[in-house]
């Protein structure tokens, strides 16, 4: 799906909403240890049917399926199978290695778990993403500016009046066209996400943090939504663990809908 | 296995090659289609056999397994089960994450896969490798100036007088113990290498780039080695397809046993 097509998406669901399915062993609701499916897998169906018609992504960060091995790995192809087509599926992955590895991965999330975007890291430059960038009717998904406290080590270090995130971001730009390139940029640093908006107006931006790391949605589309370039906005926690009761599903959905509500009347009011 | 047991086992053994476990699908040599088990398992057992008397260290790349999809993760993990406990059992994931994700990635290596070492990825800051610092009986290895052109674009930056890698290094030494921290240096920049050691004499570096990526051995021990700090040097490629014919496992320990050779005679040299 190009940029074109999911921004079209986006307006006629009025939601840029995107699930993260990060299911944590240790906060799975009870209730699904009684299915006679795998846990992991009974949560995430009953999550992806209570919230798809909220949203218009969901985005699988790998680090909570291989903490399981070679049995997560399994669960998390499970997973994507149960997502619907009308759904981008985004494997979080930040991946980041020499070309030849890269290669390899490229394929592993493109053509072996056959996703329709993966995240991957900047840091190993230019060779490091050309694999990704090979597919051209995928989306690769390049570290902007990550929401948490640690970005402020490196990333947003100063060089010479610019920051380290927004060389790179940048540099990356140049290498592909907006219509397969998405970055990351964190709801937490709402002021940041302005200014990269003004720099980047054509491109997506995934944006995590909202809900427990608490970035705010009017804040963020008031910053970083256009009419030439779009967001998606991941949710993940707040919603997968609205509830840890039998009324999970239903919590998730309700929660979900509120954060879509609250996404529609914002985009409503900067189209007006 | 702390940094003065490595040391001393590398000195017992006059040598530190790792050998990279990096299985290319499209490489394997055919007589490892004819065995009994996945073919993948088999030239990983033979491999492992033919060159445990010459290095110290096996590297996974899960790239190289990942792209097998949950299978591969079972291949990995068997793998791993191969390597004798006498060596060293490193995991190349490159792995970088916010906090809550990074836990679920050091408990996914260090207690679902049970590696010794885990190579990680420094640019989300200090809370992304946190977690891995918890395990204090184990190594972080953490990306410093990698092997590959690219890290031209980013890591060899210049920012006052000083390169974004040092920078990144000079920082992350500071948050953790030498004893539970090594670098990655890639060979192919002997010059920046001796500077290295020079700026950190304690610590362990993990050295790719020997083999296909041209990196020479007497090179780097020349800038590396010291009697305070000590170097892993990674060889793949250029040991496991050393013959796609049916004599390829005696050629990868031939090969194995040429590149130990050297280092053996170049730490003899530099202990003289």
């Amino acid at each position: 799906m190009g940029r074109q097509a999911l921004f079209q998406r986006i307006l006629e669901k009025k939601s840029c909403l995107c699930v993260g399915l990060d299911p944590d062993w240790e906060k799975l609701p009870s209730a699904v240890h009684q299915s006679n499916e795998h846990p992991i897998l009974a949560f995430n169906r009953a999550i992806i049917e209570a919230t798809a018609p909220y949203c218009v992504a969901y985005k699988i960060n790998t680090a909570f399926y291989e903490i399981l091995g070679a049995k997560g790995w399994e669960l998390l192809q499970q997973t994507l199978s149960l997502i619907p087509d009308t759904h981008l599926k985004i494997a979080d992955a930040k991946r980041g290695d020499v070309q030849h590895t890269a290669a390899q991965y490229a394929r592993a999330f493109f053509e072996t778990l056959r996703v329709d975007a993966v995240t991957v890291s900047p840091l190993l430059g230019k060779d490091s993403l050309a694999p990704f960038f090979q597919y051209t009717d995928k989306w690769t998904i390049v570290l902007g500016l990550t929401s948490n406290p640690g970005s402020q080590d490196f990333l947003q270090k100063q060089c010479n009046d610019q920051s380290w995130y927004e060389h790179i971001m940048q540099q990356v730009a140049q290498w592909v066209s907006p219509d397969q390139l998405m970055f990351v940029v964190g709801a937490t640093w709402p002021n940041q996400l302005k200014r990269l908006r003004e720099l980047f107006p054509d491109h997506f931006f995934l944006v995590p943090g909202v809900g427990a790391q608490g970035g705010d949605i009017e804040t963020i589309l008031r910053a970083g939504w256009t009419s030439r370039g779009g967001m998606l906005i991941n949710v993940s926690r707040a919603i997968l663990y609205a509830s840890t009761g039998e009324d999970f599903a239903q919590a998730a959905a309700h929660r979900a809908a509120q954060y879509a509500a609250q996404i529609a009347q914002q985009i409503n009011s900067l189209l007006s």
